[in-house]
């Protein structure tokens, strides 16, 4: 078997974790199979870098940027070599521009165009673990590219998919993909399986398993996917495609504070508005997620829509021209809420999941402020403050035994 | 003119330090001048890159711990990159491979084959300002590389070289090429100019202003260097083919603690052994410094070499097998010892500077353990324990203005 095994920066943060994590991986050598281990920047490395490029330039070049935060997977991918060595077994460091990672110019949120295999297959057939630098790639120019938060899980899918990998094993600090964060919510249990699409949406929504970029990979190559810890060592959450018939309707409740919310009052009912505000919202290369329009008063409708919290200022930025020329009354952000969405695959051929959700909130006398759904989600607005209570009650609507009954 | 400029990793420690250096640059580059910078990793970073690297692994091979270290220079020059950005000038940091020094397979100590200039030219006629990471290259296999000890002013030269530069500037926390350590020998002087060849033996015995491979490139291509302070911004020393008369024979006195002396004591008085003996020595990549092969009695003779202190137990164990076989009495070897030499391209003119440099020893009660002579420096094999007590003594002997008269 071809196995890609990926491990996040707090798997490798010390000698003692990059030895366990060597241990992972050559046991899985030993057994036969080729294995290509993607790696993050230990800990805290990362945010060291970056709190070093601050103190000299608020506003570096994002070329820069990403010149300087690769070298963080650099110096993991090395280190976790040595550990391979120094346990006896035939191991090399690739970084990504060795592993073949090319990607577009977006500096700091790059994506990969095509992933060159030819170094990677000629170290595995040296019969060599190969540990990949995650998180960076190369751009046409012959320049260091990093493909954004959580870009080395998007790594680890690519390789596996550009070698046709049988398993992407995601080592994490969780051990599986739960129905609620299990730290908030005491009564959230571990789920075995889980479809691409479910994953996609609980990713989206800020259960912050597995980056969204790679499940999408993932579901578009039918890469198995195993989410699992590596100091438990007991089965994760595998994500594919099928998964065994459950009972469940609903398998699992996210929260997102990672939310700001953009409302436009008094906007004229004339037709291009929301084009023309929409349309500067995605040059300013923002992303937009729930939208909401409403009818207002005196022939005005009123535009609401959600952006990641951190660009909220930057979509009023935006759009502050063209609502100002259309006479719209007031445009504000507020970035004191947060998202609640319940999701599942079952959902679309069931009724009344929608109205079990809106009553355990109303239950515990939380206000809904926006309301969005997908085919196989339920996302709601709140206030940032209710967020927890509002995943304690919306998980126990569905998954407490009693409510299963 | 085209300008090359090397920061060793004091100049760059911290953010100060890194604005300062950008000040330096940008200086010139604001006088018209095209400038490529050079530059090491920041204060101790290497030190702790490698003390991570033997927490897992003091046995990591070579080809990991220069994936390891080259992160080193990524990170200063990403930062000196943001630095200069801040002042507001055109600027672009360039790994080793994308600046292109092609170099052998030699991991921790590689040679630059080839400068593949393409893309540092590019950047230059867009009039940017070129920030290289220094120390570190590409080999055939794609693989990184690093130049060894003080590789990154080897990289300045190189590229200075390569591109026919009209200046190599060398940044370092000395202001120049002294007649002694100054802070050894309060009486030291700078000097203003100083020859390849005279650089050259400093540099080989240990002055350790300049690393001695980046002196033979400068020589061999012509280009013209300057060893100055990133701090005081007083001129250096410049280090050039021809320099002005000077009546000084001595340029300066050197002092190398990094010896160790191997002593094959009653080897059987018959050709070939020599040969046999350092024949092995060569193959074990061990460089010889001073030979010294006296009579001895009974039909043998006693061969006595240095080597840097490292090497001495692989010296021994180079030659031992062939020692015991050809029956010699002893083989020992010691790091207890120092060399101190006098440079100066006058002196194979005149008589009476060796015999100066000895008696001033024997005057100070030091005793002479070996002699080596070529036609620019003398050098003599003393007790570790008197290293600085000679240099004072023979600084004395020969800078003092009552000596010089």
């Amino acid at each position: 078997m071809l196995i890609v095994q990926k491990f996040g920066g707090t798997s490798v943060a010390n000698p003692d974790r990059v030895f366990n994590v060597a241990g992972i991986i050559t046991e899985k050598f030993k057994e036969g199979h080729d294995v290509i281990a993607v790696v993050s920047a230990q800990g805290d490395t990362t945010d060291e870098l970056i709190e070093k490029a601050r103190e000299i330039n608020r506003d570096a070049s994002r070329r820069e940027m990403d010149m300087l935060l690769s070298a963080g997977e650099q110096i993991s991918a090395a280190l976790l070599a040595m550990a391979i060595e120094k346990l006896g077994y035939p191991v090399i460091s690739l970084l990504g521009w060795q592993a073949g990672f090319n990607t577009n110019s977006a500096y700091g949120s790059a994506r990969i165009k095509r992933i060159n295999t030819e170094r990677i297959r000629a170290e595995l057939d040296k019969r060599k673990i190969v540990i990949v630098a995650g998180f960076q790639g190369i751009n046409r120019h012959g320049d260091i590219t990093t493909l954004g938060r959580g870009g080395s899980d998007t790594s680890a899918v690519g390789i596996a998919a550009a070698l046709g990998a049988d398993l992407c094993q995601i080592f994490t600090d969780v051990d599986g993909v739960y129905t609620a964060d299990p730290r908030k919510v005491p009564t959230a249990f571990k789920l075995d399986e889980i479809t691409y699409d479910e994953m996609l949406e609980l990713a989206t929504l800020g259960a912050q398993v597995l980056n969204n970029r790679s499940v999408e990979l993932a579901k578009k190559y039918n890469i198995e996917l195993e989410v699992l810890s590596s100091i438990t060592k007991v089965p994760g959450t595998r994500v594919k495609e099928a998964v065994k018939v459950e009972k469940m309707l609903v398998k699992g409740v996210a929260k997102d504070t990672n939310v700001a919310r953009v409302m436009i009052v008094g906007v004229p009912d004339k037709p291009g508005v929301a084009f023309q505000v929409f349309s500067r919202v995605a040059k300013a290369h923002i992303n937009v997620d729930i939208i909401l329009q409403s009818v207002g008063r005196d022939n005005t409708k009123d535009i609401t829509f959600t952006v990641a919290s951190d660009k909220g200022a930057e979509s009023v930025a935006a759009i502050k021209d063209y609502v100002e020329k259309i006479g719209a009354k007031s445009l504000t952000y507020d970035t004191n809420v947060a998202k609640i969405s319940i999701v599942g695959a079952g959902m679309e051929t069931h009724e009344g999941v929608a109205a079990r959700m809106f009553e355990a909130l109303a239950d515990a006398g939380i206000n809904i402020q926006m309301i969005s759904t997908s085919e196989i989600k339920i996302s709601v607005l709140i206030d940032a403050a209710d967020a927890d209570r509002a995943v304690a009650a919306v998980h126990s609507a569905f998954f407490d035994v009693q409510n299963m009954l």
